[in-house]
C-alpha cells in the first residue's frame, strides 16, 4: 500500500510554498519605487485578454500605498462563443452590443461585397459567423491572404441579427487581427476526414468537430462524477499509481522500472541490466528496491479509507497490459472505485443507479449541442436511449433468475445458456432489449466461481454479492472512448469487520 | 502524443453497457412474475442501510405493472457526524430526533451507571459522544467487551444537550449493535503513536485524526481545483500517462514495460529479456512494440488541446525518477496543469492567483474543523497565514528588480545574489516576509538560462516569461503532502501560432 513509494515534495513546480520554522524580524515596508514597473502591453492585441487590475476589494498588503501599481489583475473568466451562442435566446440577447471573439477560422468565404469568416473557440461545436466589409480595420489581411483556415485570429465586432438559417446572430465585424497565420497545407479542412488520417495528426484533431465534442463530453462526465460523489458525502482518496501489490491476482500488471534504458547505445544493452549470481534480475538495484509496477486497481487502497471515512471513491487511472486489440480492451483507462461502508448489495444498486442517472442528465443537460451531433453523424438515437437511462427506473434480477428467463425464453443462442456460465452479450441484449423493452436492467448475485475471490459470498454458499449494470444499446465505437469513465467497479461490497 | 496507448474498451468492468446495431424486434412484455423476489434482509443490521424503494416519481419501465417490486432502491445520501454537528447549532437544533450513527470506536468508558462511547465515522474529526445505561437494547456486548476501540457499530438514539464542554449534543443510546468486532492488539489506541509507526500500520492509519484529518482537507483541495477551473470554463484533460515523448527532456523517466517479469525464477532471468543480435533490448516486442515511459508532464498535450478548446487542465498523477529522498522529492504526485490560449503573462498571473485564493478559500471554510486540528497540533500560526493568501493581494516583481531589491537589502546571504543565479530559499523569504510582510509575491521574466527551454523569450532578449508564485511560511512536513496539489505549472504561457 504506497510503501513503495516516496513521501516527500518535488522541485519542478513553478509555484513553491514556503516552509520556514524560525521567526526573523518584520522588516519596515521598503520603497524602492523605481524598480518596479506596470509591463505595458507589447503585442497590439493585448487588450482582448481577459485579466484587467483589480478594483481594489482586497486587503491591501501592508506596505507602502504607491506599490499599488504592482499588484496582480483580477482573473475574469473569458467570454465564449458558448456564452453568446448558449444564451436564453441564443444570442438575439446581446444584439447591438460590441463583443469580441478570438478563436481559429473554420472557413473563409470572400464574395465580392462581404468575407464570410467562420470561427470557433472549443467552447461549444457551432462557430461564430464574423460578416466583414472591405472597410473594416484589419481587412488587408483578408486581402494578403493571411486569415485561412486554421489561423487564430482576434475578432470585435456588433451582435446582429443573421440573415442565415443556421443562426440567429452573427458578428459585424469592425476589426480583426490575425495572432496566428496558417500554413495553406493545413490539414484539418472542411471536407470530411477518416479517424486513421487524424491519428496520424494527433496535434490537430483536437480541432474537428468530433473530437473537440467528445473532449467536452469526457470533461462534463468527470465533472459530474465529482460532483455526485461529494454532494453525497463521498472523499476522493488518490490511490497510488505505481504499487507493489496486484488487486486482481493476474499477471496482466505493467512493471515500472529504472533499469531498462532506451537512451543510449550502450545504456540499452541487456547485459547492462543488473542481475544477482543466479542470473535473475537484481530488483534491490531497481528504484524501489524491489518490483514495481502500474496499478490495476486502487481497491485495495479505498478500503482502508473506507473503513475509516465510511464512503470514499477513487478515480484515476488504471493499467492493464493485456495484449489484445479489441474494442473493450485498453492499457490505459480512468477508472471510477466507490467504497460505501456499512452497505449492502442494495444500497450498491442503488449508488450504481443514482450515479449513472446523474452524470447521463448532466450530459444531456450541459452537451446538448455535441450530443446533437452525435446523434445526427455518428449514433441515431442515442439521445433517446441515454434519456431513457436518465429518467426510467431500473430494474434488478439475480442471475439465477436470469439464466431461468434465458432458458424460458425459447430463444436459439449461440453461446448455451446454463446456469454458472457468464453472460454473454447476447443474454444480455435478450435480458434488457427484449425481456425488458430498453430498461437498463442490474443482474446481481453471479455464481462464486465466475466472479472474482473478494467478493462476499451469499447465505447460499453459491453465489456472491455482486452486481453488473446492463444498458442496452448506449454506445458505438466512438461513444466508448467516451463513455470509459462509466467503467466503474460497483460490484465489491464488503461488509467491514473493523 | 498517446501514439502507443491502445484504443479499446475493458471487459473488467462490472458494468457494461452494451453496443449493438441491428433492430431486434420487440417483444411483448413478459411477465415470469415468481422468477422475481424481492430479497429479503438477512442481516439484523440491514435497516441501518441508506437505500429505500422508491417512492415512484420516475418514468416506469414499459412492462407489466407487477414487475414493480424489483425495481431498484433510491441512494440517498447517509447522515453523517458532520451533518449532525456541523448544523447550524452545533447539532442543538436536532434536541429529541432519534438518529442512527454508523462508525468505528475511538474510546470506551464504562462507569458505573453509564457508559460513554466516543464513536467516529470519518467525516469530520470529533466523534459523537454515545451515552448508554445498561437498559439499552444490545447493552450485554458491552458487557460481554465487544464494544473495544476500533469495532464499527451500529447506534441508535435520541439527540441530547451533553453535559460535557466539549460538545453541544450527544446521543443517549437506545440500541447498540456490534457490526464487526476489535481485536484488543489493535494498535490505534488513544495514546498518540509516530508517524513512523503509522507507516507500517497503512491499512489502519486513515483511522488517527491526522490522517483523517489530511485525506478530507486533499479531497477539498482536488474538488475546490476542479469547482475552480470548471466554473472559469476550462475543460478537463486526461493526458495519458504512458507516453514515448519526455516533455522535461531530462533523463528521470520511469519505463514501463512488459519484458521484466518478478513472478516466476525462469521469467525473472536476464537472459529472458529479449535482445537485438546486438544484444541491445529487443524493444520490438515490448508491449507497445517501442520505449514507453510514465509521463513527467502532461503539457504538450495539453497544449494540442488548448489550440483548439481555448482554456484547458490537466489533473492527474506525474511521475519523476529522480532518486533523491528529500521532502521536496516525489517520484508519484498530482500535478494541475492549466494552459490559457489567447494570454500573455499577466493572464497567467491572474489564474495562479485566483486560484490559489479559491482554493484556500475553500479549505479554511469547508474544513474548519481539520484546520483548526492542524493549528493547534501541527503547525500553529497556519490559519492566520492561509488567511492572509486568501484575503492579501498579490504583488508581482521582476526577477531582475527582485535581485536588485535582494542586493539592496544589504543582507548577509549564504549563496550571494548575482543576476542570473536561481533564486535560494533564503532569498525567497527575505522577498516575502521581509520586504513585502508577508504578502505573496510572484517573481516574472527569469533569465533565459535558469528556465525551461520551451518558454517564451522576451522582447529584451534575456528573459522570459516565466513565473513562480512564493507564498511565505505556509506549510511544514505534514502541510507539504496536503498540499502537494499545489504543487503545478503556471508558468508556462505560450501566444499559439495556429
Amino acid at each position: 500500500m504506497a510503501a513503495c513509494v516516496a513521501v516527500g515534495f518535488k522541485p519542478y513546480s513553478a509555484l513553491r510554498i514556503l516552509s520556514f520554522y524560525s521567526s526573523l524580524p518584520r522588516a519596515r515596508p521598503l520603497c524602492f519605487q523605481p524598480l518596479f514597473r506596470r509591463i505595458s502591453p507589447s503585442s497590439p492585441a493585448r487588450t482582448c485578454f481577459c485579466s484587467l487590475v483589480s478594483g481594489g476589494e482586497k486587503t491591501k498588503p501592508e506596505i507602502a500605498e504607491n506599490w499599488r501599481s504592482e499588484s496582480v489583475g483580477d482573473f475574469r473568466k473569458k467570454l465564449r462563443i458558448a456564452d453568446i451562442k448558449g444564451g436564453p435566446d441564443e444570442g438575439l440577447e446581446r444584439l447591438g452590443q460590441t463583443l469580441v471573439v478570438k478563436g481559429w477560422v473554420r472557413t473563409v468565404r470572400v464574395q465580392s461585397s462581404v468575407t464570410f469568416i467562420d470561427v470557433n473557440d472549443g467552447s461549444c461545436l457551432s462557430n461564430m459567423q464574423c460578416v466583414m466589409g472591405s472597410d473594416a480595420d484589419g481587412y488587408d489581411q483578408v486581402e494578403s491572404g493571411s486569415v485561412t483556415t486554421g489561423a487564430s485570429i482576434w475578432v470585435q465586432g456588433i451582435v446582429v441579427k443573421s440573415q442565415g438559417s443556421k443562426q440567429k446572430v452573427e458578428l459585424k465585424v469592425n476589426k480583426i487581427v490575425v495572432v496566428g497565420k496558417s500554413d495553406p497545407s493545413f490539414p484539418i479542412q472542411k471536407k470530411r476526414v477518416s479517424k486513421e488520417f487524424l491519428r496520424t495528426k494527433a496535434h490537430l484533431r483536437p480541432r474537428t468537430n468530433t473530437f473537440g465534442a467528445v473532449a467536452r463530453v469526457r470533461n462534463a462526465l468527470a465533472y459530474a462524477t465529482h460532483k455526485f460523489f461529494q454532494e453525497n458525502g463521498f472523499v476522493w482518496i488518490s490511490s497510488p499509481i505505481i504499487t507493489a501489490s496486484d488487486c486482481e491476482g493476474a499477471g496482466e500488471q505493467f512493471c515500472v522500472t529504472t533499469l531498462m534504458q532506451s537512451s543510449g547505445e550502450v545504456d540499452s544493452l541487456v547485459d547492462c541490466i543488473p542481475k544477482t549470481k543466479d542470473g535473475l534480475i537484481d530488483w534491490s538495484q531497481d528504484f524501489f528496491g524491489k518490483p514495481a509496477f502500474l496499478t490495476v486497481s486502487g481497491q485495495l487502497n479505498a478500503e482502508t479509507y473506507a473503513t475509516a471515512l465510511s464512503d470514499v471513491y477513487t478515480f484515476g487511472p488504471t493499467f492493464r497490459a493485456e495484449n489484445s486489440n479489441t474494442s473493450r480492451h485498453l492499457a490505459e483507462f480512468w477508472m471510477i472505485e466507490p467504497e460505501l461502508a456499512f452497505a449492502d448489495l442494495n444500497d450498491d444498486m442503488a449508488c450504481a443507479t443514482a450515479y449513472l442517472q446523474y452524470v447521463v442528465k448532466y450530459v444531456l443537460e450541459n452537451c446538448k449541442e455535441d450530443m446533437d451531433f452525435f446523434n445526427t453523424w455518428i449514433e441515431k438515437g442515442i439521445i433517446d436511449r441515454l434519456s431513457d437511462v436518465a429518467q426510467k427506473e431500473f430494474v434488478q434480477l439475480t442471475y439465477t433468475n436470469a439464466i431461468e428467463l434465458l432458458l424460458k425464453s425459447k430463444k436459439k443462442f449461440e453461446f448455451p445458456v446454463k446456469w454458472g456460465c457468464d453472460l454473454q452479450s447476447e443474454h444480455e441484449r435478450y435480458i434488457t432489449e427484449e425481456a425488458f423493452n430498453g430498461c437498463p436492467v442490474i443482474i446481481r448475485d453471479y455464481p462464486k466461481e465466475i466472479k472474482a475471490f473478494y467478493m462476499r459470498q451469499n447465505d447460499d454458499g453459491k453465489t456472491v454479492a455482486a452486481m453488473d449494470v446492463l444498458v442496452p444499446r448506449v454506445t458505438s465505437s466512438l461513444l466508448i472512448s467516451i463513455f470509459i469513465i462509466f467503467n466503474s467497479e460497483f460490484s465489491a461490497v464488503h461488509m467491514f469487520i473493523h
